[in-house]
């Protein structure tokens, strides 16, 4: 039972601030770093990967569209190859930050809009996939368990991690409830503590009209611009070990690349 | 008697087209590609470095401050380490894209104002030095020659290349001539290529005021947004083959990393 | 039988030039002038309104989604009253130059995506609507022949102009043939030259199936990016002129504003 | 004895947040909100303005240099003519919002190192003043008191107000001490209370070699990114108004324009 906790990171720019990166690594042990489309400056990505590597926590790239005022949030539509382009650019821009510091890129998760849409459009799931592959087939890419792009980049040999989102409702086919429904997100640090639990120990949780739904998860999504995030980071983590699942770094979750 | 020949590419950005990169890469053996901090976009890096590939012109990258508008050519300041966070994001970027098409990133250049900052600061010099270093120590940076960025860069065991700008006068002192100063920019094509000639074949040039200076050049700069830019390259790659010299990518002209 | 012929201008940013707008002022009666989010930079819309001015062209604003690299040729999901927002900056902003040169700013044109979703989503459509009636409700708005957007507007009160595409197909029920149907697009000069007449004549179109289409139009849309953009424009204008059409600024073809 | 007390506001960029708007709104008289080049974006503008309005606080705009980056604090080189298109961009773009909210725009100040700039350098400042006259004669320019700017826009005719600094020492000359110097930002509250009514009631302020300056001014900056910069704001203005000055909005410092 291993299972890694991730968490957005490394999203100031510039003058602007966001997230308490320092309390946050505490308890993750996985850093998505965003890359400097939709945040994230040079400055800030190179002290990201220092503040991860001093915890010993694992560095992946965090790709986003560029879109700086809506922080990638918003969909945007993309010429052929321009997702592919998009995320070689930003992962080989994070990538010579973890390099001159000695520490070796782990993963690729894409961020807000672009993560959505790979969940669901298998041509840009394609280039995801087709992305990361080209850069590095040692790298994982990160993505929302039982979605299009989970399929599509394991069919192309990526190394994939399944990922769910503990404070997230699932429906009775394991896709996430809409984020618009009532009951969507849930609050109640106890309620997801347990569900998260379960997920891990049982490989099921409860979906969001009662029924049970098996959901493999490789990694747990913690929202680090929720208040509060260090401090969820810490219960979750703190469950899981009492529940007996090691908390590890995804490249100690998944299988050896070949 | 060999020497490079380097030309500004990837200038494009979005819809906007700039300088004919195809024909260009017909006559130089260095192309400068531009990183998305002043010009290019990520298709375009890809764009870039796949016709450079097609034609076996080497590949470096021409990172620039962050300047859509200004395109790199304003002055800024810089926080410390800024400059070299800055470099580092862009090389990445584009070695990329380097990596996924086999080739290998030769060079780095930087453009336009922190060409000329990195040429005359000390401070800026290092930093550029140290984000090259430590990206890849086999890296040659590409500046002007005689000025500070050689200097430093040396002393901190770069492999640096001297630059030269054949359409532009020098002073006595090996210093180019401001570009306010009559004079300063060559339009005769017939004048430039003597010049090149007489600096490739007897390491000299003419000055402003009519002095020999002696300089030492490893890469001439041809400017590709100068209309006649693919012709002045021609020209000057026939008339020093003529002349007896090897027209080669710089890794070629410098002697070998350790 | 007045109408107008718009062209987008002002669409270089910084270094990058796009368009022969001195040749296309020469023909046109209303330019759309880029607002600094997909194109133009304040020293290009202080030269774009200069140029008009001095021209007699009408001068209008042509906001777009905040998307350099992607022209605001992509859609980009907006949160609730974003879009207005969006507009009543660019139009201030071009509001500016109209002013300091003594010019009256005649109309808006959303550009790109923020016109095509404008024409088929009521909700964008209205915000468009409310940010040009609560900017100056002289202003006109211009908006495709029949879409949503010229409803939309029209109820509010809006001073709409309706817009038609003499180089485009039209379907049978008066919309616009999408560009991937062959045909869609009309190359030829003289084809265009006859739709043009035959629709401000008498009001009606050739649809793509072979049927006469009635559509009315109080403006004519000319890619200024389309190479030959100015000699289309001339060759329109005189057509329209034989036939015994007044070619017009738009404030002239509507009727005055309350 | 009148005298206003300004803030910069508004300085938000899409998800990041920056400043307490709101508390500080609660004492100040002038509000200078910026404008997208520096920080600021449309919907960020449109609450500002709004926000103001509320609490009866006099809107102005506070264009910057184009570097979200770097927050508009480094100097940029600038071409003839772009400081004045890039300050009509910035004050057309707000005046937008303050038209349709039914605010009258009262004044320009600008933010970072343009404001810095213009302090120095009189082609900069002739720019600043040139579209501040040319926009609206009757808008207020905030300059800092002293500068090469006050004379330079006073003497084009501009409605000027000179500000001074509560919390920054100044020299026996009555320039700013640089902020490297130490004791150049005075951090004690009592202290900058007290030069505040020193300098509102007897026009002087103590320098940092304890000389006593004489200085003028018709506005007080409070640095709205300074932690407690709200209770700050309420202390300065509860000590004038103890001490018998009226705190306003810069409108009714100045005499009326003509």
């Amino acid at each position: 039972m291993k299972i890694d906790i991730n968490c957005d990171l490394g999203e100031s720019f510039g003058a602007w601030r966001l997230g308490d990166d320092e309390e946050v690594l505490r308890y993750v042990t996985s850093a998505n770093v965003a890359c400097g489309f939709h945040a994230g400056d040079p400055l800030a990505m190179e002290r990201t990967v220092r503040a991860a590597r001093e915890r010993g926590v694992a560095v992946g790239a965090h790709p986003g569209f560029p879109d700086l005022v809506g922080f990638g949030r918003r969909h945007l539509e993309t010429a052929p190859g321009e997702v592919r382009c998009d995320l070689l650019y930003q992962i080989g821009a994070l990538e010579a930050f973890c390099r001159v510091q000695g520490v070796a890129l782990q993963h690729v998760k894409p961020h807000g809009a672009l993560y959505n849409l790979a969940a669901r459009d298998e041509r840009v799931a394609a280039e995801v996939a087709d992305a990361v592959l080209a850069f590095d087939p040692r790298l994982i890419l990160v993505v929302l368990a039982g979605s299009a792009a989970a399929r599509v980049a394991a069919e192309k040999g990526c190394r994939v991690a399944a990922e769910a989102f503990p404070d997230r409702a699932y429906r009775a086919d394991g896709a996430l409830a809409p984020r618009g429904q009532p009951g969507a997100v849930i609050h109640d640090p106890d309620a997801v503590e347990r569900r998260v639990v379960d997920l891990v120990t049982r490989g099921r949780l409860t979906a969001i009209d009662g029924s049970l739904v098996a959901l493999r998860a490789d990694t747990l999504c913690v929202h680090g611009d929720t208040p509060g995030a260090p401090e969820l980071a810490r219960r979750l983590r703190q469950a899981l070990e009492a529940a007996g699942a090691e908390v590890v770094p995804l490249d100690r979750v998944l299988e050896p690349s070949p």
